[in-house]
């Protein structure tokens, strides 16, 4: 296994249109979505763990999760839990941990992940991952895996590369913010765009270099620090400094100014098990298209429901179609899987 | 309050038809059904508690109910429950508390009540009581409190009483079995037919000399234990002779023999509470005829439907008309307020 390789898995989120399972309390990455046995979290981990030393994945999340986290990783050790004081985007966060890691190996390759994604062939992943680690040693390049398109989503960024590269690994032509439904289905048309999964690959060095063209205020308040990273120190630092970054994403901070961008064409499925309708999709499913999750049930004339609770729970369901059915603590949700934006904005109701 | 007065009160039911809540191990009638803070049983034992002394009032029940009474009804002592050793129907378990009362009150008069119906008027109820046990002491009759019928139910027994009959009280013609619908449709139009709701008056006199005319095996076999009711004895002659009592109803074996049968038609409303439908009849409901019991609850885009769970739980609803939904312990039920006869097959189905 190659020590130079990191990895940033970013496991701040909250999830919210999973209500009522994830919550700011105990988010979406930190529990078993699918019911095979492990969190995202945990597979998020494993996954990388095949191409990149244990001891070199740090884990980007709110203070509030850090029990969480070295719960469900007990690999982790407490210095890989990178904690951040306040809400700031992916920008502040990814340059932090990058400073960290280029004080403990100036020639680290890096890749950041999210937490909360799915990817059902690791293999394909992890050959693309390998792919963009050797293409960013041998050139000074920002890369990302984007991913195939399968329908018009207008909920997702996607990547513009010039339709006449031919090569494996393609130069971006420029970042575009979720568009409206027309321009999504034009995007898929014309055959150049790819989503964009949030998955960067780059070396320390690159993106440092990135950092001091295009952000260099950013990187001079995370500089400062150096000296205290990966020393008691740290967190005193962290902690007066870090509210003080910009809010700002990386996308937007980084990605979208720089020349040297480069997308590698994703091989894998993925899933960005944004919502309960993108989860029911990777489900499997009953022969009237119902996805169970741990429930026991008995089910009749009810169709293509997602239905969810604890293992010990039996549910049963006569005449429904298209519904949301999660039973989670000390709420029950039933809901038209149509709906399932407004899930987010029952939260504040809650309340 | 009249010593001579006596009740019994069967609640050795199982309440099928409103699972998950109501369960073998624990009946419709012990739990709080309409979320008042008290249950069926409590609410019947208060009620007759108004007319009857409260050490007058026996509970027949199952043996594996004993500690529920018990713990339900804190003013009953032990030796007021008569357990049943097995399932006999009505009538052997009458004859039984007969007996025992008559050792102790040769002169009593007895009502026999549901422990799971629900009455709203408690004052016209005890009014109609009172009527019943008068006419009761200076008559040898056989009393019963007949449910004006306000519609064509198939599932109830029906009496039928002179037309021509002007008294309050009227002379019973006979007792109908449930009727399919057109007959019912028929009883409700002729005017003189009345719902059996399964209340009995009588002095202990009177039924006896019934028991006699008309049940004569099984008035011996039970007269067989009379020097060991009250004793330490009664249990061990109950537990090896009860068995042998034929299976048979009240209505069957006494009522629809004897002459001296009468019916008051009742002032009273009366739900026999005998499904998740009619329970939903009896409850206050939201502007969109939602009823609610103990659950908080979010209700979008829902109309008609009963929801049931504990007090901590808060159920959001979307999209969903006239459907039960039941959160109880391990089981949720949501099921079509149509099908609500069914629900009595899925204990089955769990099995």
């Amino acid at each position: 296994m190659n020590n130079n390789y990191y990895a940033i898995v970013m496991a701040g989120g909250v999830g919210s249109r999973f209500w009522p399972v994830s919550t700011a309390e105990f988010p979406k990455q930190f529990h078993d979505m699918l019911g095979c046995g492990v969190t995202l979290l945990q597979k998020t981990f494993s996954r990388l763990e095949q191409l990149i030393p244990p001891e070199n994945i740090l884990i980007l999340t709110n203070e509030r999760y850090n029990d969480l986290v070295l719960e469900q990783l007990p690999k982790v050790h407490p210095n890989q839990i990178l904690l951040e004081p306040a809400m700031r985007n992916t920008a502040p966060c990814i340059l932090y941990a990058t400073l960290k890691i280029q004080k403990l190996n100036p020639n680290a390759m890096m890749v950041v992940a999210p937490s909360d994604h799915w990817i059902e062939n690791e293999t394909a992943f992890i050959e693309d991952l390998q792919t963009a680690f050797d293409f960013c040693e041998k050139n000074d390049a920002l890369m990302t895996l984007g991913i195939q398109p399968t329908f018009p989503n207008t909920g997702f960024g996607y990547i513009e590369f010039n339709k006449e590269d031919k090569n494996q690994i393609k130069k971006v032509q420029q970042f575009r913010e979720k568009p409206d439904y027309e321009t999504a289905k034009k995007f898929l048309e014309s055959g150049n765009f790819l989503w964009n999964g949030g998955i960067f690959i780059w070396s320390v060095q690159s993106v440092l270099q990135a950092f001091e063209r295009f952000q260099p205020q950013l990187l001079a308040l995370f500089s400062e620090g150096i000296p205290t990273y990966n020393t008691q120190a740290e967190s005193e630092f962290i902690t007066q400094n870090y509210a003080l970054a910009e809010n700002i994403s990386i996308d937007y901070a980084v990605m979208e100014h720089a020349e040297n961008v480069f997308v590698l064409p994703a091989r894998f499925d993925w899933n960005d098990l944004g919502t309960w309708g993108s989860l029911y999709d990777k489900l499997p499913k009953d022969v009237n298209e119902n996805a169970i999750i741990n429930s026991k049930v008995i089910i009749e004339n009810a169709s293509n429901n997602i239905i969810r609770s604890n293992a010990k729970k039996l549910i049963i369901v006569d005449g429904l179609n298209d519904f949301i059915i999660v039973d989670h603590n000390d709420v029950l949700l039933i809901y038209p899987k149509s709906k399932e934006q407004e899930i987010k904005s029952l939260i504040e109701k809650v309340k």
